[in-house]
């Protein structure tokens, strides 16, 4: 097993995030996303998992007796692990703090603040601390208390109503975005918070204004408090949703697999049951589609003469389009649609996605060697700044890899007493 | 018709992103939505239209003429109208550049290098500038220069594939998430990234560092490109499944309205056709929910004793928790699972989100003015960063409304020169 490298601090040298210290009092999906994305910036991050570890290690398949999840999921991060109900886990976090820029956490509101780590203690701790806090319902307000569940969060955001079919076409639930999508888009929204509250705490004065050159701004040294529901995050997509609603009285319904105001767009079967979305919503494009189809006499049809007559006949038009595509298999149709320049492809699956020359040529899909593991393929880093990426530093560790180290450095604390603090249960080390 | 509030520099005082400013050259949903996102944020934002104005104006059905849409898309922004193919308004957009931080455009990739405003020449004119452009695919690569759809960037992504019912369980076409999640998702890592790099440029060396106290860092001064493409925004939602696929082989597979390694966590549908999310998805409760339907044997059933088996039996007990679910209307099923402590809610339509208290205590959902429409609904702002946060400084406004004052206030240009570049087609000033 090659030896583990170090993701500590300065490794992402050069990187957008480089020199900024992160402390993550995570579990499961969100606030351990955003640490994730910050680390993919070149932040250092260190993790807090309770001695039994982030509950993650161990969803889903494993291998070699670890999720592999978790070697991108912990990646570019430092794994310390304490009991929290501890006393002494308790001080040991706050002079964590004490060293640290910012601090992300997803425990239910109130819950940290009977562990004796709510925001203003560890304000106490470090003055200018960027703190981002993710949650269901957000940290105030009526329903703030009420269990956070990921489904339960989409549906109250309004996703879960529109990922449907259209009313009355189908018996079947409306079906679950298949990824954990708000607490993601709760992790990105709480690292763009987080960051933004940095900028305007450690900016410099803008380089015309009087001074010193570096002369700081008037919020210079001001802290924040980021505060990031899961059911607003989902909220936050409906675009003209609410507006529409408000002055014109429209519910928005869901359309399926097409767009209400477009057609045609959607997935078409092909005979070996792949789907290859085709969108030729536009006359130039459904032009040349009726001509692959071999029906060119379509764009004379009044149901289909333009955008507005074909979306009120898509039924027909979709019924049209799928019988043709259904004498092709998946890939020839793909091809003789690539052919005809029509935006067309068809629904990836993972293994699509791993071979895809696009994400390889980006790094956006790239083999990393793991401890744990031996070779593990990574999604790259999104957003990709200044060009190509470097590989992550590390993959994600055993419970306790960093206890020793991490305290070490930034407590200077000795082996002896790491090791005296693990008998009493404090602390899990590895090593 | 209230007179327009000026959303110019500094009237995000105080909040986090005040004194930045952003040029937009974005069109559709990407760009504009990074933008808007910064706004929310205190950036004063100045965005660049066609003279025809950007399509999203009338997109949808429309309110005394305009889509109400645009009235939150483009909040707290400066519009202002440009002919881009001209090349004096090319000089126009350069000398914008010059006073701005930063750029986000959504442009295909190397359109703006052929109107003469590419990277380069907006780092000539700025050289300090982070640039953060949004494409379908990115901004090199085999595939860089594919048309963006949406749909087929999502689909690219491995997001429709997983978004459907389980395989063989229905012939209806897997659906489109019921909003334009790529646009949006790319649009948020965009804001991400382009605040990480004004980080670097701008911060004051550490505290504890040498020097005048607010000394420069390193890296200070440097400016930066960032790269989001949707397809690979789309991509990072995807969890666990490449490094899954990678180590164990396994392609993950879509599972409809539930989770695949989880039961009961499902959609059912109530008497009057509302959809009711239950996630009972523990033992515990589990057995609140069979004792709150009358049957508490299930708990004990062999097909249903822990998560593993509910899991391998989840057709048989979503049957009898729909059946179950079908005696009562939606607000009355909602009511005794509420009372009972199980995770549930109905899937909110954007009537519900509108009347939700928790989004109205939390300013999610607020009454906005707008001299266009009367009384708007905006959705708030995520995320939210010390507390309360105040209303929009102003709704979307008509085309080419801030062009004179921008472009005098910015460029020092004359009523006069103004009217002349009106009079030559070069740009559009209204009043």
């Amino acid at each position: 097993m090659p030896p583990r490298p170090d993701p500590s601090p300065l490794a992402g040298a050069g990187a957008p995030l480089a020199g900024l210290r992160v402390l993550e009092l995570g579990h499961f999906v969100a606030a351990p996303f955003a640490t994730r994305l910050l680390g993919d910036l070149g932040a250092e991050v260190i993790k807090v998992e309770p001695p039994g570890g982030d509950p993650v290690r161990q969803w889903g398949a494993r291998h070699n007796g670890h999720a592999p999840w978790w070697s991108v999921h912990a990646r570019n991060k430092r794994c310390i692990a304490l009991d929290l109900k501890r006393p002494e886990a308790r001080e040991i976090v706050l002079g964590l703090v004490r060293h640290c820029d910012a601090v992300v956490e997803n425990f239910r509101p109130g819950q940290l603040e009977k562990l004796g780590l709510g925001a203003a203690a560890m304000k106490a701790a470090r003055p200018d601390l960027v703190i981002a806090r993710i949650s269901g319902y957000g940290q105030d307000g009526p329903y703030r208390d009420r269990a956070a569940f990921g489904v339960i969060g989409e549906a109250i955001g309004g996703l879960r109503h529109l990922t449907d079919h259209a009313p009355g076409t189908s018996d079947l639930p409306p079906v679950r975005v298949g990824v954990s999508l708000g607490d993601s888009v709760a992790g990105i929204y709480a690292a763009l918070g987080l960051v933004a509250a940095l900028w305007r705490r450690d900016r410099r004065a803008p380089l015309s204004g009087p001074g010193c050159g570096g002369e700081a701004g008037g919020e210079a040294g001001r802290g924040a408090e980021v505060d990031v529901a899961l059911t607003e995050s989902v909220f936050s997509l409906l675009e003209g949703a609410l507006p529409d609603y408000s002055t014109l009285g429209t519910i928005r319904q869901p359309s399926g697999g097409g767009i209400a105001t477009a057609a045609p767009t959607n997935a078409y079967r092909a005979r070996d049951g792949i789907w290859v979305l085709i969108a030729a919503n536009s006359d130039p494009l459904f032009r040349r589609l009726a001509k692959l189809m071999g029906m060119p006499e379509l764009v004379e049809d009044a149901r289909f003469a333009d955008n507005q007559a074909r979306v009120r006949n898509v039924a027909e038009l979709d019924a049209l389009i799928g019988a043709w595509a259904a004498r092709f298999d998946g890939r020839a149709l793909e091809a003789v649609l690539a052919e005809a320049d029509i935006p067309s492809t068809r629904a990836f699956t993972i293994a699509d996605c791993a071979a895809d020359p696009q994400f390889r040529a980006r790094d956006m899909v790239r083999e990393v060697e793991d401890p744990l593991h031996g070779p593990v393929l990574h999604p790259g880093v999104v957003p990709r700044i200044d060009g190509a990426v470097p590989p992550p530093r590390s993959t994600g560790p055993e419970i306790g890899a960093d206890t020793a180290a991490v305290l070490r450095e930034l407590l200077g604390m000795e082996k002896e007493a790491v090791a005296a603090l693990q008998e009493a249960g404090v602390l899990r080390a590895r090593g």
